[in-house]
């Protein structure tokens, strides 16, 4: 019997009807997650309300007109119980209709109820419910019953008849009519087509089912002590042991968490009154009874209870919700307390919940002064002066100022500004744009496509959403997280990579079968890949080392220079920089591999290209400003992405990989010498035929024996190709048996694949997703369909041309859970992410490997 | 016995000596082609003197040091005889070393044949054979020997004594030293490296071998009718019949060729005396000869007799060299005379000479002034005034005045300026820049690249290579054929289609089993189409339509429109000419299909970038001019290529679509009122998913709905995709399903598939092709492992999913025969090339559907 066939045909609405035992067959995929898990507390023996499940057919079949029999129904509980009906959906987080309580209240039962617990807690009882039936079943106008007050009589006498007067009928007397009301308006509030997108935009299928429970209800209203609360056994906010809840005398449902100024805290406190205090027995039973609900249940619950006259009754149990850093508590300490197994805690942590950990956050409920928005492209919290340039932003860092740098948008010429500032603010640009990526890859809070924001940088001023504006040296604060820009400094918690983290992280170690690097240029970048335990970099990007203001003049005369001679006494004053800096990256990395990426960029990044820049080459380069400026021109090319780049610099250039490889050996030999010694990877990029590689090899194997003689030292080195291109991918036959490894840059290839400039494509990429052209933004979720097939065509055509070839992708798609699954699926030996992505990337691929374990012990059966 | 094994192993040298009978057992594979020819004219029994010939494994053994035994050799021959030596390689064109006569000449046959011929011929034959041998044989300084006259015996004397001189010994007396060194010398000539590059430079394999033949003299001199000449009986350069050669009394060898001045006409001739006055039955037996070989030979031949004392002997027949236009007339003529079949005439044209017959061509012999060089990138001669832009080039079109449009490069905005010009010359670009495409595809001839030369464009004057410098209006002619750039205007030959080549197409037509479209921009493009009998247009781009001075304004309007009405108020403007457009291409190629592509680039290339376009732009549109530079800058596009243009402008800009469609529709029908009707093919260009598809099928069905109700008429067309990404190829089992054909662009999907922008590979192709990175430039020859293997998987599930599915290539390698092999075999309908190119491309493919057929047959024995 599954919901998808109870769409079709209607079932007979009695066959759903159970009243909750031990034995009563029932699951959460027919009957929902409340009607299980009081099923469960029934089975614990737990002092749980008389209960009658409605599975998801008989819900289904109520809203389309055929009701179960009521009377029978009502036979399953005390006659003189006020009954309660509350959803019951398969996931608690796809919503449902609020529930309704007191059913089965009307003029006989209040003046039966008066006399038992007082006739004003009886008039709450029956006023409650006629505000419920009125708004939720009968639908009448919520203005003439939510500002009722309950002043006992007269209140519900105001509502009676304010029900008589728009219902243009008395209140309903008969239990059974109420409860079929009740029944017949939740049904159909679940099929209403605002609920079913609302729960679809969660994730719910098409046709997910609703059940609903039916509760005899354990009054919170009485004689002696009676009361109702909730209570749970950790901080949701931070996953610690705390016995959390409140607890309210002659209440109901969870008045006692709306009422915090009159209800008691659980447990003895200075504060204040305690149900501890009040009723110390049933304190200690509730104790127990959630302690065992911890174990037996296998999860922290929070649990909504009710005491009447000194009696405790569990009246519902859910899974205590939480915040990311709890969530990560809580695995670990319900593994090891032993209740559940550590693969069972590795598998319950979303792995895009952790980036939430690894960056500071605004702290929720502090005030917000949202100026604009535009797309979180690097989650995190930080807060700065405005900045309109690298230059202002490098001279505020030196200052010791926190800078926040706003720009129309990021090209590399602003690294060194955006290293300088804590956050980046664009006007243009989508998730792969130059700042987002670089922003993400340095951890870095970024908001890019702001355009509704007015970005005069010229005039260094930044104009709000509503016409504010802001100058130069204003404090905002950027949510990366949420998109949004705020006025000033709101209120921040740090990260937290604390103990439950690390160990976390660990058990998902133990059991990962598929590497994990990151995609590190800096020494920061390096030291933030080690702190997050990345197995390594697997893609170190050597062009920013370029823009520097002391490497600048020497790169360009490099690209001036008429000849290979000139060529090389350029590129003899950049070598020791470069030595320098592989050398520090290959100290953090120490006992790690190192995969770096020789030159990639066209040259004429590296050139100015306004006139005042054009001028200043010229004095710098002692040429006339003529000469400079048409050569700048002939350097510059239409398609820069498929232009002059990558080994194709390397071929027709190759005095720039010479210097390259030799500062790579040289380091390699320096870091050596005081440290576990490295063995270094050398990556070349934009590879199209075996013949780049080829020849490259031979020149890079020639300087590697250079330096071997001139050191009198030896070393080894692993070359290999990053497979960018697609016909490297389907020529990885005639490549992998000239290299050590083949890494995969995604990003290159799917601009490729679909003829896709990721810096052009912003421009439409939103429609195309809108107008579902692509199904997703390629560049943000691998196309396993198109740039999949020639990946996977590559790793397959690679590694049967050498069985020895490390396989490897390393785009920005490295981070995705999704397009990890599909690197580990055609067998790579590593992916490779940004240094913030590493925990993500570490946890996701743990739970591939789990479920893929899991799927198999279920096969053996 | 292969000439591959001889390189291992030396075989026997005796084994390949073998006096030419009709039964002897010789190929030209292993014997060389003149050996060959001379056992058919042998066979013919045709007085061919004794000789015998030394196979490739003997030549090669003698280099290596193993002489065959000469003293036997020389027992086949009559002992008075003197000898000649010459070269028999597999393949004429593959050179080999000169000839060498009258061997055996020594003292005592001087003495003899004084006697017998007289004493000045006799020892002019010893001189000549002293001199052959000094240079050749022993290698001596060959201005010791050049020089001397034929002087009677003093000449020979001086002769006789520099080689005593020279090589310290006397000159050898024995014939049969004499033979084994003039074997030994041209056997080691072959081996030497010189040799070898020139032979594999021409296309020899590395292998390749050398046979030589010995063959006694039929001396041309002595008493009676003596001498030598050379005779054919076709024209060289037109293929028509015509009796041509030289004879010459008392000569040698093809001394009457050499001797223009002094030798007699063959066929009686008011211009001069003849052999048919000399020796009447000679001449006529000489005639039946030549008849007889060109019957039996199948093949026009050139032939080298000598005459002795009136007795006609023929030492060796050639076959006729001939021009691109002659070659065509003499197959046709062959298959006419029923000598040859016509598949066989069809497979005897190289395809690629059939250029040279489309294009006016510079005349053999005219005196060429060469002031500078480039890419030969569309062949043909023309002649004009120099002009620096395309303004002027349409002034002087205007004046009547033929021009060269001289740019540093040209782009879409020079388009006018081209059609209005003979020629192009640019410094930039390579085979495939936008000046080279657009050149040949106009048939207009186009040298690219000559970047030796100064463009000094703004000062408008050209510098030629060594400095001459050039100014406006000095008349310069463009080789396109060879690349060169020549000053003033030589004499040049019209492009011929003459009978014989459509005689010859016909044939090809009949057997060709691919069809052949043109790309087709202009009725003038579409003209020659129809011309080349193209079966239909395969590519119409519709870009440049919107170039034109009235639209260009209505063009920008349309970019600068704020919503979607204004944009069509833009586009209504531009609907009639698209519509006039449109007709005029339907009724020229009535009956045939038009595959028309909708807009295609990027809408920034219709705005003008300098400043004073921008001021111009501003005030055409009444906007500010910062205004209009911001949104000019807006649109650029960091890689145009990869960015919002294709079916991308289609989704995101419906509206061009919208104008484009509406036009075709409305053509149709226009066109079909008074002609055959028409049924246009709508080509979506840049898809990479089947959604796109989707879309704009819907949009454009319903274009056709509204023009078919608005009418009141009826009209079908063909909605395809030009599948020109990687993806699209990846994905085309969803695409083809959609559409009713596929045509794939291989220039976007060479790009794409090497991440290689064309218009940005020039600066290191030819580096690349040098070094061998490239085997070729993949946007010359199509790249069959890469981008080929993307086609063909585009092919294979194109088909699978929709069997009625046309596919079809449109790139430039549709007129590159291996390319269109590549597309024959995997199972294409069609190629598209440049009209030029159809010709080529209809005879390609016939030669490839040949050559099966002739496969099958030896396969079926």
């Amino acid at each position: 019997m599954t919901t998808g066939a109870a769409v079709q045909k209607i079932p007979d609405p009695n066959a759903g009807v159970t009243l909750i035992t031990p034995s009563a067959k029932m699951a959460t995929p027919t009957h929902g997650g409340r009607a299980k898990c009081l099923q469960r507390l029934v089975r614990l023996d737990l002092p749980v309300p008389r209960t009658v499940a409605l599975s998801f057919d008989t819900v289904h079949a109520i809203a389309a007109g055929q009701l179960p029999d009521i009377a029978q129904m009502l036979q399953s509980f005390d006659g003189n119980a006020l009954l309660c009906v509350r959803p019951s959906s398969e996931d608690p987080d796809w919503g449902g209709p609020s529930a309704v309580l007191n059913i089965g209240m009307n003029d006989d039962r209040l003046a039966i109820l008066s006399r038992d617990i007082g006739d004003e807690a009886a008039a709450a009882l029956y006023l409650r419910f006629v505000q419920a039936y009125a708004i939720h079943v009968a639908r009448l106008d919520p203005d003439q019953f939510d500002e009722i007050e309950d002043t006992g009589r007269a209140g519900l006498r105001t509502a009676l008849l304010a029900y008589e007067d728009e219902a243009e009928e008395p209140f309903p007397q008969d239990p059974a009519v109420q409860l079929r009301e009740v029944l017949r308006s939740m049904a159909r509030a679940w099929e209403g087509t605002t609920a079913r997108l609302l729960r679809q935009a969660k994730g719910a299928p098409v046709d997910a089912g609703l059940g609903l429970v039916v509760q005899e209800m354990a009054l919170g209203l009485g004689r002696g002590e009676c009361g109702s609360g909730v209570l749970q056994l950790v901080n949701s906010e931070t996953g610690q042991p705390l016995l959390t809840g409140r607890y309210l005398s002659q209440s109901q449902g969870r008045d006692a968490l709306r009422q915090r100024h009159r209800s008691l805290y659980l447990e003895r406190d200075p504060r204040g009154a305690s149900l501890q205090d009040v009723a110390p027995e049933a304190f200690d039973k509730l104790l127990a009874y959630a302690d065992l609900m911890r174990q037996r249940l296998r999860e922290e619950m929070q649990i909504e209870f009710t005491i009447r006259e000194g009696a405790v009754h569990i009246l519902d149990g859910v899974r205590v919700e939480r915040s990311a850093r709890a969530a990560v508590r809580i695995a670990v300490r319900l593994a090891q307390d032993g209740i559940i197994s550590r693969p069972e805690a590795v598998m319950r942590i979303e792995p895009r919940a952790l980036s939430e950990l690894l960056h500071r956050q605004i702290a929720t409920g502090s005030e917000r002064d949202v100026i604009g928005r535009g797309i979180a492209a690097s989650p995190g919290a930080a807060t700065g002066r405005i900045v309109f340039s690298s230059a202002e932003a490098q001279a505020s860092a030196a200052r010791g100022e926190a800078c926040i740098l706003v720009r129309r948008e990021t090209s590399p010429e602003d690294i060194r500004g955006m290293h300088a500032a804590v956050g980046v603010l664009t006007e243009r640009g989508g998730m792969t744009s130059h700042a987002a990526v670089i922003g993400r890859g340095l951890g870095l809070p970024c908001v890019v496509g702001a355009a509704r924001m007015g970005f005069q940088v010229q005039q260094k001023t930044l104009v709000g959403e509503r016409g504010r504006i802001f100058h130069e040296g204003d404090v905002i604060t950027l949510d990366g997280t949420s998109g949004e820009v705020l006025l000033g400094s709101p209120e921040t918690i740090e990260a937290t990579l604390d103990d439950a983290f690390q160990t976390l992280m660990g058990w998902a170690d133990a059991a990962r079968d598929i590497g994990i690097r990151a995609n590190a240029d800096t020494p920061a970048d390096a030291a933030t890949a080690r702190r997050f335990m990345a197995q390594g970099i697997g893609l170190c990007r050597t062009e920013h080392m370029f823009f520097d203001s002391e490497r600048i003049t020497p790169m360009r005369e490099m690209i001036f220079a008429d000849t290979p001679e000139d060529r090389q006494a350029a590129l003899a004053v950049l070598l020791p920089m470069q030595r320098a800096d592989f050398t520090e990256l290959f100290r953090i990395m120490e006992g790690l591999p190192v995969c770096i990426r020789l030159f990639d960029p066209p040259l004429h990044e590296f050139l100015p290209h306004t006139r005042a820049g054009l001028r200043d080459l010229a004095e710098a380069l002692d040429l006339p400003v003529s000469d400079v400026t048409r050569r700048v021109e002939a350097l510059t090319e239409y398609n820069p992405m498929l232009g002059l780049r990558g080994v194709r610099l390397g071929i027709t250039v190759p005095e720039i990989y010479d210097m390259q490889a030799r500062a790579i050996f040289e380091a390699t030999l320096d870091a050596s010498r005081d440290g576990a010694p490295v063995v270094p990877e050398i990556m070349l990029p934009l590879v199209s035929a075996k013949r780049e590689v080829e020849l490259l090899r031979a020149r890079i194997d020639a300087v590697a024996a250079a330096v071997r003689a001139e050191r009198g030292a030896s070393f080894t080195f692993r070359l290999g190709v990053m497979a960018e291109t697609p016909r490297a991918c389907l020529r990885a036959d005639e490549i992998a048996p000239h290299c050590q490894f083949l890494s995969f840059g995604t990003n290159d290839l799917t601009q490729m694949t679909y003829g896709l400039s990721r810096d052009d494509a912003g421009r439409f990429m939103s429609d195309y997703v809108q107008q579902g052209v692509f199904a997703e933004d390629p560049f943000h979720r691998l196309d396993i369909d198109g740039v999949g097939e020639l990946v996977a065509a590559g790793v397959r055509r690679g590694r049967a041309a050498n069985s020895g070839v490390t396989l490897s992708m390393c785009g920005e798609h490295g981070g995705d859970p999704e397009s990890i699954a599909f690197c580990r699926e055609i067998g790579m030996d590593y992916v490779s992410c940004s240094p913030f992505r590493v925990p993500v990337a570490r946890l996701a691929a743990a739970q591939l490997a789990l479920r893929e374990a899991a799927m198999q012990k279920t096969h053996e059966r």
